[in-house]
């Protein structure tokens, strides 16, 4: 498997599948951890420490957050009923049994808000969607340092954002108190050996990377690039999938949301404004 | 200065300025570049390479994205005058002039609206709030694993949220079509070895890590201990800041989000539904 010959060249090679490899400027073990990402969705009873969990939670800690509000927390999940509910109303998603820990990370505003009414501040500024934003984005960069961290211990991660299929069921769960809505879950556990996930190819990089101005017509030829490329990765998993084809179903309509055309209805019903 | 002894136990204690520091579990160099995070204000003007940007971007795309729907680009800034005219448009920061770099990291529905044409198929998710999270969780998640590739290169970053404040001209200046929107730049650059910035302490990790379900009422506390070892913090630094007032002035009202008000508006002028 081309994970198992991690040289630098193959680590970007097997990301992008371009046809002549190239050998990266620069290397190290970071830039290795980081380009070997796969989601891992099968996984041992093996448990995660305490202190192993305050290590991804301080390294969650450590990324930027927008003008140091810090407007996210992160619920740890380990009781395994308490999973399995939760899994439940993520359209049944097994791994988040069998793994040892799901993190649930959440867009908080309720610390600032009890903050502001023990100071009798005003913090209008939170009902504007803005602030929904700014809490997604802290929640998503926390997190994302998390799974780096993760992967350096030789954990595996898999996000679940089905957690917002049905964000009041998961909110009644955590018992998260107005102002603090679930963004996504994180499924943190040991890999079964067995489970064999390669990484994913990715769009060519051509397609995501503009220079000095944005260039949509350019799409169209690595999309069809892209199609190619990944229809061999689907094929190596034994799996009959176009990308073209899953996406557009992925958002075709309101159904095909699975429950996340309701998202702006549920987080005005959990206290954010969306102004 | 407390980032140059980079033992594990410290990496961890300047994070958060514990009365007393514990070794953590496990250390690598990964969790060493991650926990040592600093955003970096005031740059050399010495070139970032098109192979260390590559680089960047590759490990950008192997972060995880949303059902592998990939509704994210970014657009590399280096041309002077352009920089300079963004660096003015997001509150006239000056470190968007002084570093070779910026890339403006975009929630991207263009590429797929495309796509969806040429095949003729609809795309009415794409309309929903729920798409536009997508976007910028997507976004965000690529974009922190070109932070910590930047990092673990000796290179700094700043995240720049202000180009928020005025997303119509930040999209005419990179010709950004409908349904992409300008999430957050980052500056990348060579620190300028003067700044020195250190490490910023965050909330006790109590406050944003729950068990099982969330606690509100034990936030007071901690963020009454977080105003003391962050005024600490300031005090090094020369500033007569308190965290409780600058956040409860960041959000205190409409007109203190500096034009942030707008977002939804924004968002919908450039073919965001939000529905």
């Amino acid at each position: 498997m081309t994970q198992t010959v991690p040289t630098p060249a193959n680590a970007v090679q097997q990301r992008y599948r371009d046809a002549e490899p190239t050998e990266p400027a620069d290397w190290n073990p970071v830039l290795q951890v980081v380009h070997e990402h796969r989601s891992v969705r099968r996984y041992l009873p093996d448990p995660v420490s305490e202190a192993t969990l305050r290590l991804l939670i301080s390294a969650a800690q450590s990324a930027p957050t927008s003008s140091n509000l810090q407007v996210w927390s992160v619920v740890a999940v380990r009781d395994a009923k308490r999973r399995a509910r939760l899994a439940d109303l993520a359209g049944n998603q097994d791994h988040i049994r069998q793994a040892p820990v799901l993190l649930v990370w959440t867009a908080d505003f309720a610390r600032l808000r009890q903050l502001a009414e023990d100071n009798d501040a005003p913090l209008e500024g939170a009902d504007y969607l803005e602030s929904s934003y700014v809490g997604f984005i802290d929640a998503a960069l926390a997190a994302q340092n998390a799974v780096v961290a993760a992967e350096s211990l030789g954990l595996g991660t898999v996000y679940i954002g089905a957690l917002r299929n049905k964000p009041e069921e998961v909110a009644a769960e955590l018992g998260l108190p107005d102002s603090v809505f679930a963004v996504f879950g994180l499924v943190v556990g040991h890999p079964d050996p067995s489970e064999g996930a390669r990484v994913k190819p990715r769009l060519p990089q051509a397609a995501v990377l503009h220079h000095e101005t944005y260039d949509l017509e350019a799409q169209r030829d690595h999309v069809t690039a892209y199609e190619t490329r990944i229809a061999e990765f689907y094929a190596e998993q034994d799996l009959a999938h176009s990308w073209r084809e899953r996406v557009l179903a992925r958002l075709a309509s309101a159904a095909s949301l699975n429950g996340r055309d309701r998202l702006r209805e549920s987080l005005l019903g959990r206290g954010f404004g969306l102004r």
